[in-house]
């Protein structure tokens, strides 16, 4: 079983209007809800694809029921930890009938307490003993320490995946995280260094146990302790990069006891097929086979 | 007890935003979260002053849940039946915070069956057979019969009080409700006369026991069979429509068993007292207490 975590769900809530016009008013004429948060679209695209997932993290109030609600109408086993006080943060966004441009509003997440900490570190504890690999990803709550991920990934005996960026990642490194996955932007924002090999190699040093560079068009980019690759991008990659990263935790996490080229292989080719996909957690199993045949892992030779 | 019925009950959710910019992304900084629809605008204002109050309507959900909730937190009673299927729904105000201007979202409202509907019905009967007063207020969710109002009317054995437009105006009129709430420009479009007071003298020939028109500015008109009257507005009344006429809906339901010029000048005060309050629902006791003592209630002769 892989296990997400997602400390800060939310319910995604989707409106169409014809067009929005600040400061007016608008009956919306479609409206979408769906459970969201970075985890869970990793727990989707697992589920999709066949692998045994378990989702947590906090829920609370009436939108955290809504959230578990969805999860069950998709099928997707969860085990959330209820916090006592709070609502589950909603999203909203507001896509234009005609243009299809959206305008989006981020609640910030219900305040979470020490003791509710602690209550989730004891479930995760529990959970994570049950799982080959773990993903923790997405933004946290308020009121969670900024190194919740890192103590997390300590805890936990299987693979741990960590999808977060600034300060965060490098504790996440010092905590020995199996793999970190910054992108590009992210790794020299946390590292300084221009070069993502350097980058990489720096978060290596401070502990991690592979890193895993996603570069956007240009394909992917790891260094581990067992050698260093580069994988082209198959397909122009162009749409949703947010679907594209969480179907690449995924594949790294599906593919935890394998050798690498064939995880970074599998991990390009699920991200690729996220691309076309309206909403995040989704993958095309048609782009999926096409990029997965056509994949190429270069080994980099040189110094780290 | 005075029974109001939000067909249409809602989530009112209010986010503050440092500046509303069209298709970008907005962490919201602070979010309120209220039950909300005319009719709960209503018991708010009766609760408020002292007046035995339930609340009865459509709730779906885990949206309904949050309603019944928040009317629970403020101490309002409630009975109101589930719908099998939907969500209740949810209104989304973004304030922008420099200027405090709004950019509002309304849902439309989960789909109400036949058999909904009938079950309602049956609650209606039990619930309006203990009020001394019933108010049927604001928008009809999706499903619903146009003249949903009008058949409640019908079936309330105390003073029904309805504040609804279009074709659903003269309906209610036709089922003999006992008091016709529209604004001026609702009651010209119903009844295509210019003159508030032809078009009030139509309903009642149709069958509305009274007809109180809001004038805004202008204060009330009042059309009923024991006599017509006018009463100027006190002072200049500006802010939030919406509050003063629910408030006025609550004044009247609250003395029905009054003579005219009371109720009157009762309706006027607590319209008055809802306009300087941010939110609908609430009024402000020194406005009340002031308008009140100052209103005059002038009888209008001649034909109607």
């Amino acid at each position: 079983m892989i296990l997400t975590v997602t400390l800060n769900a939310a319910l995604d809530v989707t409106y169409d209007v014809p067009e929005l016009t600040q400061h007016t008013s608008h009956r919306v004429r479609r409206v979408g809800r769906r459970a969201g948060g970075k985890g869970l679209n990793v727990a989707r695209v697992l589920h999709q694809l066949g692998h045994a997932t378990l989702a947590t993290g906090y829920v609370a109030g009436p939108v955290g029921q809504s959230i578990v609600d969805d999860l069950d109408a998709a099928g997707i086993d969860h085990d959330f930890v209820p916090l006592v006080a709070g609502v589950s943060r909603q999203t909203v966004t507001v896509v234009d009938e005609a243009s299809g441009d959206a305008t989006v509003f981020l609640e910030p997440g219900p305040e979470v307490s020490e003791s509710d900490w602690a209550a989730f570190l004891d479930r995760y504890d529990r959970l994570a003993a049950r799982a080959r690999a773990v993903v923790l990803s997405g933004s946290l709550p308020p009121g969670l320490p900024e190194d919740a991920y890192a103590q997390l990934a300590r805890r936990t005996p299987g693979t741990s995946l960590v999808d977060t960026a600034g300060p965060a990642l490098l504790a996440a490194a010092r905590a020995r995280a199996d793999v970190l996955l910054p992108n590009a932007a992210e790794l020299r924002e946390s590292t300084g260094c221009l070069n993502p090999l350097d980058g990489a190699a720096d978060l290596l040093e401070a502990g991690a146990g592979a890193v895993v560079v996603s570069l956007a068009a240009d394909g992917l980019l790891a260094v581990t302790a067992a050698g260093a690759w580069r994988v082209p991008a198959v397909e122009r990659l162009a749409g949703n990069p947010t679907g594209a990263g969480d179907a690449l935790a995924a594949a790294l996490a599906a593919t935890a006891d394998l050798p690498w080229p064939e995880r970074l292989g599998t991990g390009v080719a699920w991200s690729a097929a996220a691309v076309p996909m309206p909403l995040a957690g989704e993958v095309d199993p048609d782009t999926l086979d096409r990029v997965r045949a056509a994949v190429v892992v270069d080994e980099l030779e040189g110094p780290r």
